[in-house]
């Protein structure tokens, strides 16, 4: 299937090797990596699913599709600048959020929109939420979307 | 001043009574309401604004603008669905949300893209949250906004 | 009822005019204005409008309300760029065409997508069209819009 | 490289074969099919495209990518309804328009906006036009938009 990886484009390191590690689980399980195509959480995942040979979607906010990061297999521009973040979400049968500010929340918020399973690692806890699943690691994330979809 | 109001489209009558309330007090403080342009809080609180003679401005999701509520006065229709939601929070100079699901998450989470001041009554909570000022009474949203702005 | 306007953002001072003349016309005749809010014919027809005491919405490409021409009344920004084309023509009930280049062709295919009546001035001529009439003068068109709704 | 292939949704049995024969040919010479997604010239590329073991990109109006024709490799959904006819052009790094209506000739008209070198085949002609090159076989086309790029 397709999962949406969401994410701060800007990023520390550990959350840079958790996104890339996170990408080599879902390319190693068969799914096509979607993210917005730039750099930070974006880049370390399709970096990650690159090196297991996976396939990588990135759906960018310019008009430009050399803006893409190098690891992006299939660059879509959009120029629609952040309302493009609804297609990221719409384009994964799945979600799964690190880290990341607001543009990251207004995705969480397009998954329940979309009626897409998303899993979370260190990112928004969102109170009387019952959509976004709460994980630890990239495996426990992987594990909950592959059985909600 | 534009004040972006968001919210869920089905909501209970007390969620109700606080959005139409919300309305009125804008339009008495001079501001207009933007809006989604539906049903629920969106409607609410352009019945609120147009009872004290404010003006409303609501962005809809379809491409026919004969589709939003009685009570919105500039009806811009965008053939966008739920990437609309983008230009609801852009369009104000700051945003309340009242209740909601994730289309109101998906706008909280875009006023801290657009970096607009936002004020939020019996709203989703967002943990390690910095710009989501939560508030009990429309007097104090509106308060919030004004002196952000 | 409303008519969108759409045509070059550059144009030469005889092309100026006849927009400012089609604005005061329009407005008299009881029509909002639409457009696409930038300079050009967009800032002419606009001027036109207010100067007979008209109303004027200018749908921005950019994510900045403040970037509309000052004879604007009600800004929308859309951060969509060009793809905003589709909204200036859905948001008409009628287009007038005037001059352009491609974003006008755009929006001259746009207006038989969304079945909106239009007249063009000094514009394309599209061959084997059976949309778009061609017309040489403010009033022509007017009356052709007016009388195809 | 990747070029846009536009045109109408409904056709007649001899543009499908053109359209075909068209897409055929983009992937015979390594090019990468960008279109609608959908039915009529949109279809007939992609199955063309495929039988000559070529990709095909569909970027769709709606929000669900299970709309996609069957001989689209890459689906991308949009939910922009006609708003997409941007991104089908801005995808490509040249455009070929094949028969079509409104929709057609509002990608005429982004070509030039983005500034993609087009060719058309029994479409629509304008007048005072620039831009697009009429052509009368797809080979005619082809060659057009490589020794354009």
């Amino acid at each position: 299937m397709r999962v949406s990886v969401v994410g701060g484009s800007v990023v520390s390191k550990p959350v840079e090797t958790l996104a890339e590690d996170l990408g080599r689980l879902l390319a190693q399980r068969g799914h096509t990596v979607v993210c917005g195509g730039l750099g930070g959480v974006m880049e370390a995942v399709c970096r990650g699913a690159n090196e297991a040979d996976g396939t990588t979607i990135g759906i960018l906010p310019g008009d430009d599709r050399q803006a893409a990061n190098e690891h992006v297999d299939v660059a879509i521009a959009t120029g629609l600048n952040h309302a493009r973040n609804a297609l990221v979400v719409m384009n994964g049968d799945a979600v799964i959020a690190i880290d990341g500010a607001g543009g990251t929340l207004s995705e969480i918020g397009y998954a329940q929109v979309f009626d897409r399973p998303i899993a979370g690692i260190r990112t928004h806890g969102i109170s009387s939420n019952d959509w976004l699943e709460q994980c630890e690691t990239p495996e426990e994330a992987v594990e909950h979307v592959e059985s909600s979809v």
